[in-house]
C-alpha cells in the first residue's frame, strides 16, 4: 500500500461521511444513505476517469470502496450524535475531501501526459464533482455556488502542486502540503469571511 | 432475439413513458416530450455503458431504441387519457423500468467479470440514473430522494439475483424472478407504508 | 487551422461569455465565474467524446480551449456593461452556441459510422448539453425546459444537416445553413412566439 492509496483511503471516508451527513440530514432511509455516500465518494474520481478514458472506472477494479464506504456509512449512522453540529462537521470533511481528491485528480493527469493546465482543471474537476453531486441529488445549493471560497481553494491548490512539482520536490512532502494549503485556504476564507472580487451585472432585464 | 433483449425493449419502453407523462405535465412541446422519453431510457443503458468502457454507448450501435423511443413518445401522447391518473402510472412504468434495468445492469457486470458487489452497485446505478435524470431535467425531486423506497429495491433485487446465480439456476427464471421482486417491493411498500429505519440528526446548527 | 476549427473556437466563444453571465448574474467570485464560463463552453462536447468513447476528451488534448475560455472570461467581466440586458446578450450567444455545436456533434457521428438518425440525437445532445449544465449549476431553470424552442431547433438543424450531406454539398457550405437555421428558427420562434404543439394530461392525482 502506498503513500497514495492512503491518501485516497482518507479522501473516500471524508466524503462518505460528508454524503452520510447530508443524507440523514435529508431523512433518507438506510440505503439511501449509503447510496448518496458512495455516490459523493466516487462521483470525483468516476469523472476523472471517464474524462481521461480509464474504464471500468476505478471503484469497480477492486472492492475496497464499496466496503469501506459502507463501513463509513454504519459509523457514520452509529457515531451521528457524536457527528453534532451538522454543518461545521460537513464542512470539515467536505474540505479534507476537496483538498485530497484534488491532488489525486492532479496526479492523474501528470501521468496520462496532460499538460500542466489541464491536469490542474482535471484536479479541480475531481475535487468538486463529488460534492456537487451530493448536493444536487439532496437538492441543496451546489457547493461550488455558494459563498464560501470552493473551487477556487481547489484551483489554488493545483497551481502550487504545479510549482512544487517543477522544483521536483519529494511526491509525498507535494501532496501533503498541497491538501493542508487547500483546507486552510477553505479554513481561513470562511473563518475571516475573505473573498474573492465579484462583478455585478448593471441592473438590466 | 434473444430473451434479454425482450427484456430490454420492455424497459426502454416502461422508462419511455415515464418520461414522456413528466414531460407532458411539465408542459412540454412536441420535441421537448421526445428528448425527456429518450434521455429517460437511455440514461441508465449510457450510465452504464461509459462506466464499464463499452463504447460508442449501446443506444447508438443501432436504431432499434431511437424508433421504439420515437414510436412510445407518439403513442403515449395519443393515448395520454388513458393513461390518466398521471400518479399512478408514472409510478407503475418508472417501477418496471427499475426492475427491467437494474438486472440489466447487473448481468452487464457479471459478463465484464467485475466481483459481485460491485455488479449488484452497477445494477442499482443503470436502474435508478434513467429515473433521476428525468426528475431533474423535469424540476421534480429526483426519485431515490422521495419516500417511497427505490434504490433499495433496486438493491434487494440485485442481492436476490446474485444468489439465484450462485445457484446456477437458468438465467430467463433469474431475470424474471428479480424483476417481479424488485416491482414487487416498491408495490408493497409504497401500498402498505413499509419504510425502513430513518436516523434523525440532533438539532444543529 | 481548417474551417471546422473555426467554428469549434466560435461556438466555445459563444458559449463560454453565455456562462461567465449567468454566473456573474448569479455573483460567484472570480473563479467561479471561470468554471461556470468552462464547464458550459466544454460541456457539450466532453458529453459527446464520451458517449462516442473518445477519450481523453477533447479539451485535454491541448491548451487551446482552456487559454480561450479564459481570456474569454476576462474580457466579459471587464466589458460586462457592453453586455448590458443580460437576458438579451445570454440568448444570443446561447443561440449562436447551440447551432455551431450541433453541427460538431452531427458531423462527428457521421465520421464515427454512426446510423444518420444517431448522429442527429449526437447533434442535440452536443448542442443542448453544455446549456443545461450551466443553469443546472447556476440554479436555473434548464433551457430546454423553457418555452422556448430549444432542442427542436437543434434537432430541425440535425435533419436540415443530413438532407444536405445526402445530396453531397461542400461540407462548409452545409455548416453554415444549417447553423443559420438553429439560430433563425430559434430567433423567428422566440420573436413572433411560435410554439409547437403542447399536449396536456386531463386533471388527475
Amino acid at each position: 500500500m502506498t503513500f497514495f492509496d492512503v491518501l485516497d483511503i482518507l479522501g473516500t471516508t471524508a466524503f462518505a461521511i460528508s454524503g452520510a451527513l447530508s443524507a440523514m440530514n435529508r431523512k433518507l432511509d438506510l440505503f439511501g444513505i449509503f447510496i448518496i455516500a458512495f455516490v459523493t465518494a466516487i462521483g470525483g474520481g468516476t469523472m476523472r476517469d471517464v474524462l481521461v478514458g480509464n474504464t471500468p472506472v476505478s471503484w469497480m477494479q477492486n472492492t475496497t470502496n464499496i466496503y469501506l464506504i459502507g463501513s463509513i456509512t454504519i459509523l457514520s449512522i452509529m457515531f451521528r450524535d457524536k457527528l453534532d453540529y451538522l454543518k461545521k462537521s460537513l464542512f470539515l470533511f467536505d474540505t479534507i475531501g476537496l483538498g485530497i481528491f484534488t491532488i489525486i485528480g492532479v496526479e492523474t493527469g501528470i501521468n496520462a501526459g496532460l499538460q500542466p493546465i489541464i491536469s490542474i482543471a482535471l484536479g479541480a474537476m475531481t475535487g468538486c464533482f463529488g460534492g456537487v453531486i451530493r448536493d444536487i441529488l439532496c437538492n441543496e445549493i451546489p457547493v461550488i455556488f455558494r459563498k464560501e471560497i470552493y473551487a477556487t481553494a481547489s484551483i489554488a491548490g493545483g497551481i502550487c502542486f504545479m510549482v512544487l512539482y517543477s522544483f521536483m520536490i519529494n511526491p509525498e512532502y507535494i501532496y501533503i502540503i498541497t491538501t493542508l494549503l487547500i483546507i486552510l485556504i477553505r479554513l481561513v476564507v470562511v473563518r475571516y469571511k475573505v473573498s474573492l472580487p465579484i462583478f455585478t451585472l448593471k441592473k438590466s432585464r
